[in-house]
């Protein structure tokens, strides 16, 4: 079968063999999949990856334990954890140690053919649901996370910075979940119009307000938002922290203890509530997929789309 | 009457007018004050400082609008809020943005003959407390802030980084108040010995464990220690940030993000959960005690003292 390959700033085809499956794996075929920020950090050498590539996608199962799966469109939690230690236990194999991460961590990914993840991992997608919208229930859930680790009222003013694909989908997550009053921070008048047009507030970022919100979402993607996210914030507020910088932040952390702001990492989420939000189309997810459509062999231009100015999402078809 | 004053580096004694008390306020006369690390800094050019310093005290109320207060010990809270803004009604004056703070942001601070503080800022000494303890009532409140900021379980392991003054009283504050299970982290066998005293497991920082502890709580007062913080931090924990350290901190936030680590920062409390722990003997405050005793006009020796290795709390003693 043909796999997608990264390795040292290279993307190219691979002629590989199909995946067998172990024991309550099922073996899916990639219907489409999305290119994330994450797919382009590794590229660059995070994670010193080489591999298969590919967390955010859509599949059909052709072969699992149960064969109530077989034939369904799916999509998957990209955590394949041990389903045993405590983590797990608490359902939060998200967490769990001796997890693999599909497409990031000892796990290849879904830019291929075929590829395997646990059945437990498995959400049918319903009918209504088409494929290029359900390949963001991955980023989504990842949205979703924040509602789960910080309380936010319906009405209260949330900051969010970065109208990258994952600031557009917190931006819109947070108001249509939760009903937060969301302002959107961005640099990019064109993306900005995406949250806009769903009634979101936004603003193109010149001086950002200081000490202006109890809750600030840093999304930029750059070491820079997360000192702007904290100076955003005010006392005893909350700043949540959604980028993945490779390397080191550097932060003033006076502000941080005077002000006793809490710094709030989150990382992935439950794909239940993110499939919700996309089944009851309360996002705006088409004018996102304004990279087009690659066939899986043509993976190398669909990356360099995904790089280009002004390109949020980009997908992976298979024949 | 006679004030300690700083300014670039240097502690002299100068002669100042008495102050006058507004409405409100009262006057108090200082009994005995601690030099904290705060000071030294301020010393140091933090805060762009100068003038009298001093926030850790125990002084006699001289003249008040309340004439009850008149002739009684006390203690008192630094921040002098404007008692009128949402932060001040909600019993949060410590972040009212018009504060002053003794001895630190725009209030004359306590190393003097005589000193202003609010009367709501006051709280008096229980008669069986020593001066040298009460003292010690602003830094164990601002243990005992950490409570207010995250539940702790009886029993729960905690682990306290950092084995200076503030890591001292946190570790026990956690164990006295919360009945946690608290390792105290540190460099000096002498320092350890105090905590060591109380029944709390004590370790010379070597290797420091990974992903160990739920909450970690940062009193190190060395920019180093926010990231070793972060790695004994297992998932979903909390790194407890107490060190307000000058300049710029350096971090890898991928862990933080990647294990949703919460950082929460945490600065001063409320003074009576402290006076209560004093006034119990629940801390081991004597040998903590060993910088001795200066005069007020001997502040420069008493300055000197306190940045000498090995030493925790240094008195100014007024006449």
């Amino acid at each position: 079968m043909q796999s997608v390959h990264i390795e040292r700033g290279k993307v190219s085809i691979r002629e590989t063999v199909k995946p067998k499956r172990g024991k309550s794996q099922a073996i899916l075929k990639l219907i489409a999949g999305g290119i994330c920020n994450t797919d382009l950090e590794l590229l660059r050498g995070y994670y010193s990856f080489k591999g298969t590539p590919g967390h955010e996608f859509v599949a059909e199962v052709v072969d699992a334990d149960s064969k109530k799966w077989v034939g369904k469109r799916v999509v998957g939690e990209i955590n394949a954890a041990c389903g045993k230690c405590e983590w797990c236990r608490k359902k939060l194999g998200r967490h769990c140690p001796d997890r693999t991460v599909l497409g990031i961590v000892n796990h290849p990914g879904a830019f291929a053919e075929f590829f395997t993840l646990p059945e437990a991992n498995l959400l049918e997608v319903p009918k209504g649901v088409r494929d290029e919208h359900a390949v963001f229930t991955e980023p989504v859930a990842a949205a979703c996370e924040i509602l789960e680790q910080v309380r936010i009222a319906k009405d209260e003013p949330v900051a969010v910075l970065g109208d990258g694909k994952l600031g557009l989908l917190i931006a819109q997550v947070l108001r249509a979940a939760a009903g937060a009053k969301v302002t959107l921070y961005g640099k990019h008048k064109s993306k900005l119009a995406i949250a806009a047009d769903m009634g979101i507030q936004t603003v193109i970022t010149e001086k950002l307000p200081e000490g202006a919100y109890a809750k600030v979402v840093e999304a930029t993607g750059s070491a820079a938002g997360l000192e702007q996210a904290v100076r955003m914030t005010r006392p005893r507020g909350h700043v949540i922290a959604k980028s993945t910088i490779h390397g080191k932040t550097t932060l003033d952390m006076a502000p941080v203890v005077v002000n006793e702001i809490s710094i709030v990492g989150s990382r992935c989420g439950r794909f239940e509530p993110a499939l919700r939000l996309i089944k009851g189309r309360k996002l705006n997810l088409d004018p996102m997929l304004n990279g087009g459509e690659f066939a899986l062999p043509d993976a190398a231009q669909a990356f360099a789309k995904a790089q280009q100015r002004g390109i949020l999402k980009v997908l992976l078809r298979n024949a």
